[in-house]
């Protein structure tokens, strides 16, 4: 019989983290919602505070001790065992952060932040350069602390995605080279569908309440979450059963809100699918980043820019908005929301062209870790290869290599995950239509309920207890293929550019 | 000279602590403004973690050390010596809790806040009365672990009012039932003034506007804090530099939204008031609430309820409801605002027959620590009291006994402080009246900024260098007493009912 009196405190000490760490997402999110300009200094204060306070209960010689003896234990076994070798896991990646090398990490990227914000207000690279110089030396740092095997970057991947490598990543961006740019390009040269209607002024509160029906009618609980807005769109979670997304509302773009709201959903129903009895445990948290995308790009892209998707939502769509859409045609809507073209901004780039914004950056990583160029030519390497993937002209660094904040919050590693969720989206979506009987239909009817039941079941419910790619075969029967995106896009695109078939 | 290193020890564990507290403070803010129903379960656990940790920090052997070794250093003085004196009182409090019973106070707290919302909402106080019971019980194990000289109810007072004693509330409101019960029953027997145009159609969103222009106009700083809507108004902060406010709007009950943004305008402005430098420290913070319900009520009634006030304020009201209140002159409204009239809720009621609520409640407090009422007993009692005082019938438990937060919050020996705040407060008029040459003129004609100033300088900056008393005798000349209320009252509402000079 397993130690019982162990168990316990083993799950108390990590229900203890857990609530210091949401409770540092509730002051995260108060920050980006609702705080007013002056409270930023306490809030600083306040949340490097519990990161601390944070950092010293999941290191501690009870917690390893506990961990380790339950593992010596053969009688625990299952579940518990799946959540102690992660547990351990985590421990000790932990241990290797010095406190000396998490206050210097802390303080360098809040400066770094700060200096990203002023140079791209001020389209001036160079206020932020010496500080992502800092950053980037701090990350080779961090790098050796935490070892790896082949490639230093492997130990930056891993921390957002366990087991993916730079070898796992250049193949999968091998495919992308080799198969989807090749496509997007002859995407490029058909005659683009006219997607003007989607700029026209769209007033704030009607979509507010068309959004929050997007959410309802994807199955979000508003008993258990809420909505509201924030300059970038982003989820987070207290616990299952206090999921908040925001969204935000361009009048002069209907996109933004709409697909921020159902991707954030998708997020969202994620993380309220989490079993809410493993507070706090590796089974009750999200698996990996590229799995959390792949709930997110799943509704955003493979439900939310389907046909079927707007044969139930847009007659509703049409009706708030009749001055602006009712000379719009399903079909016409259905084409111009899935335009494709080359742009600067990779968060409003449709979802062929996104992956070569992402394969940009993952490039610019690479050659930064290898040293292969430092951080003041990256600029210049930005543009180049904007030129070369997008064939696009950079104007000016806030509308290239300022434009996302990742990198001065030391996230490397971060942007592949997005590529990742996408194609083990589709993957994921293929299943459900061949496994969901009538899958299409009941889309195309407005029923969410089934695919939501599909993924809760096949991959919320089960939070940590596998490895990404456990998961990925367990639910599909094979690893991560791009086989499956390009049929899914194939298939769509051939069907929005019939020039394509040709 | 002072041992600097031993100094600057003392205030980072100070505002460690606060970090902490503070954290829970938006924990708290969140719960009451923006919570889904389900995620209370998740908070009430991370609120106790996070009451746990601050308990553990603030019973530190560094800290006491900390404080007695700088106590024990005679150049050690000024500010920092106060400091440490108030530091080492609160101390040697929270040494007297366990962390256990902290972390459990935490829990039933939460867990009965929870239950009180749903017992209000079903009008059914069975749904409340397990938690309170254990409340109460709990409370009751507080006295015997703080202990007291007199009796329990010391004990709990003191927390809020430090100084205060159940003998010197039973003064006071021995002076109120000698005073103002027979001031108020004579008002009662008088014509009673129209108040009907309160209780036209007032639409929310307009309300919402104006509440924030009153705001302003108070010279509360929406860079340093916001509004939001809540169940029960309130007040609390993150810091001197974030501080929240909430309001309620009945849209067929003008006054509710009106008198309760300016009440917690003015705990807003005390709160803002306090030196941002000295977070964490007792010099930074609130003196007692008996003094922070002195700024409200200052704002509410002494200025809120003056006819020199809606001299200016009228007219933008009145272009704002042009339908209910263009053929209601400022004399009529003046009249109609100040009416005195029994009445079953005590957050709306007027200023006089206020503190009869209070009153009811303290002698309810007081039976319930003494055993002479159980729980089970509150609906009952409660409603022979307001038949006494009051001289109404209660016709539902939503409107008697559930009415009020406070008891759910654990927090016994606070409703006296509402009381004590508003006689204090009319006392600290009274001086500004005197020391502030043209106030009344600065009122009529809209300038809130010199009584802001005058409170900002003489009370706000203060924080808790002082105790109540030596404040209320620094400023005023005398400690608290009754006649400045009574002199303010009679003067007041015999010039609103002309009848009462007779």
């Amino acid at each position: 019989m397993a130690d019982q009196k162990k168990l316990d405190l083993y799950k108390s000490l990590m229900h203890r983290i857990a609530d210091i760490n949401y409770s540092s997402a509730v002051l995260q999110w108060d920050q980006e919602v609702y705080m007013p300009a002056k409270g930023s200094t306490a809030r600083s204060s306040q949340l490097a505070t519990l990161a601390g306070i944070a950092h010293t209960e999941s290191t501690s010689e009870e917690l390893g001790d506990v961990i380790n003896d339950l593992l010596n234990d053969e009688s625990v076994d299952g579940k518990d065992r799946r959540n102690l070798i992660e547990s351990k896991r985590n421990y000790k990646d932990r241990l290797k952060f010095t406190k000396d090398f998490v206050v210097k990490m802390s303080r360098e990227v809040s400066d770094a932040f700060n200096a990203w914000q002023r140079a791209k207000k001020a389209n001036d690279f160079s206020l932020y350069a010496g500080n992502l110089e800092k950053l980037v030396a701090l990350k080779l740092e961090e790098c050796e602390m935490l070892g790896y095997t082949d490639h230093p970057y492997d130990a930056l991947i891993n921390q957002h995605e366990f087991g993916a490598t730079k070898e796992s990543l250049d193949r999968l961006f091998g495919d992308v080279k080799d198969q989807l740019v090749p496509f997007v390009n002859r995407v490029l040269d058909e005659e683009p569908p006219d997607s003007s209607f989607i700029y026209h002024h769209y007033p704030k509160n009607d979509q507010w309440k068309f959004g929050i029906r997007l959410l309802e009618h994807m199955g979000f609980d508003f008993k258990a979450g809420r909505q509201d807005i924030s300059t970038h769109p982003f989820t987070i979670n207290f616990s299952a059963n206090d999921v908040r997304v925001t969204t935000r509302i361009n009048e002069d773009d209907l996109s933004e809100m709409i697909w921020s709201c159902i991707h954030e959903g998708g997020h969202a129903l994620y993380e309220q699918g989490l079993p809410a009895d493993d507070y706090g445990l590796p089974s009750g948290e999200y698996l990996s980043l590229g799995v959390h995308e792949s709930q997110s790009r799943l509704w955003e892209n493979n439900v939310g820019r389907s046909y079927d998707y707007w044969e139930h939502n847009y007659s509703t769509l049409q009706n708030i908005y009749p001055k602006n859409l009712s000379t719009v045609s399903l079909n016409k809507f259905y084409r111009g929301i899935n335009k494709v073209q080359s742009s600067l901004i990779r968060t409003s780039a449709d979802e062929l062209t996104y992956h070569l914004h992402v394969l940009i950056r993952y490039e610019l990583e690479i050659a930064l870790i290898e040293k292969q160029i430092a951080v003041k030519d990256l600029p210049g390497e930005w543009n180049k290869l904007y030129k070369k993937y997008l064939n696009i002209d950079v104007p000016s660094d806030s509308k290239g290599v300022l434009q996302d904040v990742h990198w001065s919050h030391g996230s490397f590693g971060y942007f592949p995950t997005y590529s990742i969720g996408s194609f083990l989206a589709a993957q994921f979506f293929n299943k459900a239509m061949e496994q969901i009987p009538g899958l299409k239909a009941d889309i195309r009817s407005g029923k969410s309920a089934t695919l939501k039941k599909w993924l809760n079941e096949n991959i919320h419910a089960l939070g940590r207890q596998y490895n990404a790619e456990e998961l990925c075969v367990k639910v599909t029967g094979e690893p991560l293929n791009l086989r499956h995106f390009m049929d899914y896009t194939r298939q769509k695109y051939c069907g929005l550019y019939p020039g394509l078939e040709g």
